[in-house]
């Protein structure tokens, strides 16, 4: 298996404490004027390459938690480097448009050949964003006129003075009283309209005002998956009948449901394809949208490039959202009704950057140059293996093993998590954690068997240490 | 007077109608894939320079909107390609950090020579955003998070059961039951939050759900304001006695109050700096914080880096929001106890975008270097002038001219105002409006009173067209 990063490192190298004496330096002047509290290393991102992330001191870390899972094809990428000095790079850098008002006369080619070229199967269309909360919110806002607009009778029909009035006092009929439905332990962001449909932590939520909208339990499996069938298909279905029923008797009725394919910051909670069909079901027959929040699972991640490929869905997502991976960020449509029916409505003044569509463009070209899904797929399979026998060796360490067949996107439960989170950089490799107690594996689609095999000779060594 | 724009066009070109061929074929591909029915003009940014856009079909306009009050310094300018090819930019785009976890190395460097240089006098600190409705947004989430950390006690005061159980229901106690005041004709942005103290149009809020938020009258003033000083004193005082009646008496208790400097989207509404020392000492007075919302007022465009700036405050303002020329976005602030009381309650993946952050870095360069700042206020000055003579001339056509010693941001009412926007692009002007009655000069920091001469003429040309 020849590198799909020539050059990257044999392997890590742990030289000091981290952070050691110059990050502690660097950290102490940045948190005069920045917030440092959830520092989690200071990083020389010029010294970082492929599936390693540098510090000032010299460490260099296997990174599986790359920005959060916002780095697709590792640290500088000469491909990537290459569209950043590009002069149609610079020029989108420099000449920012309104793109609303003033796109690029090559607005339409950008799109085509980049962010609509790995469109999800049934969705055409996109209004591009900056990150996944305002992806996800925008996405919200188009439910929300599609649901008014059919309640009024088509696009035809004009606003009424007292919708109009009542708009601008914040009160219904203007501003609809209306509903986003979502799963507990989701994220969906931290702006005010994603943060209530967030039900992650309470530290995420906490003094904020939130809208009156509701949330459904997201089914608690049991993991392996394909020893607990018959429970989990009963838990599935219980949650699917909360779902129904709340949209039948919620008080605020919801226009719409998010779903993540995976619920990534709540934990890494899986659900089966048989689940997410029925929800699509569901939405189908109480006329609600479902909008899937690939935030995180998108762009390779799972083996497919979306994640919701994964459940051969008989209708498409009416809104699938992106961001991470794609280094930009929006919402996929297929429905022509979710174009709102006067322009203004859905806009503002950026609408996305071009310089980020036209990187995620490279992006793309990138991994199917390299074929990184497959990629992704095949070592996913070969990750999960190993990772099988380590929890067979030491059950309590690596418990509810989670991802199978899901590509990288895999977790584990451990019972000193945040522990096994700090001493993990001691044995060289950077990793995150989600939810209450799992540790998720979120590498870049560049991640191979011989890092998989660094990888998990270093957890054994974490687990032995603890 | 040299030009501060070497190589630009010595005036418009109007070839063919606008939208031309070239335009309209791109235009009809590009709606296939991305609304365009908010489409202003199709543009070529290669071969836009200085004050000047042109089009697909070379069209050159002098381009007094500047993508809605965004481009600082010019199109193309060389200063800016220097710094899109550093080798710095590179690294900040294909290697995004997520802020807040993994800073690099030299983010305190970039933040003090860049951002934090040109901190508004009593702010030290910054929380970065995207664009101008998170900058807004996270500054009303610090804004909550203050307010409920002093009704509970303190810093050291832990949640409590109650609490963290509501937040995750988006129910009180834990999800605030306080309110952000804003002014009617204010515009903040169009995400729930900002949007729920958004009050410029019913097309940006109808349909979307909305926070219970309170609105006070902003001042109607008469101008020019010298011609109108006790009637302009009586408005404000009027809305200073009604922010006060709303801050004791709202149902849901405002723990902020947001404003612009000068009301932009909602029509270029003055009100004097007596009216906003007023609004500080009443905020003071009750304990609520003070946000001013800079994204288009500041970075120059006032003849002031800052437009608050002409008010001579006694305290700052408790955060200023910034965004679009800045071509980043965030809010500063002062006071550590806006820092919230634990790492991970203001937070997010991105938390902004180094390159952008490194862009702004090289506008305040340019700035200084020219010394643009300056020249907007005596440029402004010099406008302002020239248009006085013309409205006294069609006093009908340039009505409630303002913006006296406020730089180039000025504007004025005209009856027929779509058309006059409309017929603008025939004449060589790019020019937008703003309410519903106004036409408003957003031209960019390098605008010249050569440029004023040729603006002056063309604005004669259109009402004489009308």
């Amino acid at each position: 298996m020849s590198s799909l990063f020539p050059g990257e490192p044999e392997g890590p190298i742990v030289k000091t404490e981290i952070p050691g004496p110059n990050a502690k330096a660097a950290i102490a002047e940045l948190n005069e004027v920045f917030d440092t509290r959830s520092l989690n290393m200071l990083t020389d991102y010029q010294k970082s390459l492929g599936n390693y992330i540098a510090d000032p001191d010299g460490n260099i870390l296997l990174d599986v938690y790359a920005q959060i899972a916002s780095i697709p094809v590792g640290y500088n990428n000469p491909s990537l480097i290459k569209a950043a000095r590009s002069d149609e790079m610079v020029n989108g850098l420099i000449n920012r448009p309104a793109l609303g008002n003033f796109p690029p006369k090559d607005w339409a080619d950008v799109l085509k050949s980049g962010i609509l070229k790995v469109a999800p199967k049934g969705l055409d269309q996109v209004f591009t964003a900056m990150a996944g909360s305002d992806a996800n919110e925008t996405a919200y806002k188009a439910a929300f006129m599609w649901r008014r607009q059919h309640e009024r009778g088509g696009a035809h029909v004009e606003f009424t003075e007292e919708e109009m009035s009542s708009a601008m006092d914040n009160k219904s009929p203007g501003a609809s009283q209306l509903s986003i439905l979502s799963f507990k332990t989701g994220f969906h962001g931290r702006l005010f309209g994603s943060l209530s449909t967030t039900r992650s932590k309470p530290i995420h939520k906490l003094d904020i005002p939130a809208f009156d909208w509701p949330q459904a339990t997201f089914p608690a499996l049991k993991y392996p998956l394909d020893q607990h069938v018959e429970e989990n298909r009963a838990a599935e279905k219980a949650a699917l009948d909360e779902v129904e029923h709340i949209i039948k008797n919620y008080h605020v009725p919801p226009c719409a449901v998010i779903v993540e394919p995976i619920q990534s910051e709540g934990g890494d909670n899986h659900a089966s394809p048989e689940f997410f069909r029925g929800l699509r079901e569901l939405t189908r027959k109480h006329n609600i949208l479902m909008i899937v929040d690939e935030v995180q699972t998108g762009v390779g991640a799972t083996g497919k490039f979306w994640a919701h490929e994964h459940w051969d869905l008989p209708h498409p997502p009416d809104m699938v959202t992106f961001s991470k991976k794609a280094q930009t960020a929006g919402y996929y449509f297929g429905n022509p009704e979710l174009r709102p029916n006067k322009p203004y409505r859905q806009f503002n003044t950026w609408m996305g950057d071009p310089a980020r569509a036209i990187l995620f463009r490279a992006i793309i070209d990138e991994i199917e140059r390299l074929d990184l899904v497959n990629n992704t797929a095949r070592v996913g399979d070969y990750l999960y293996g190993k990772l099988e026998v380590l929890a067979s060796k030491y059950p309590d360490q690596f418990d509810n093993l989670r991802g199978k067949g899901m590509g990288t996107f895999i977790a584990f439960d451990n019972p000193k998590r945040d522990q096994f989170l700090a001493v993990a950089k001691k044995f060289g490799v950077n990793i995150g954690g989600s939810g209450q107690t799992a540790v998720r594996l979120r590498p870049m689609l560049i991640f191979q068997e011989k890092h998989a095999d660094i990888l998990v000779e270093r957890l054994e060594n974490i687990v032995q240490s603890l």
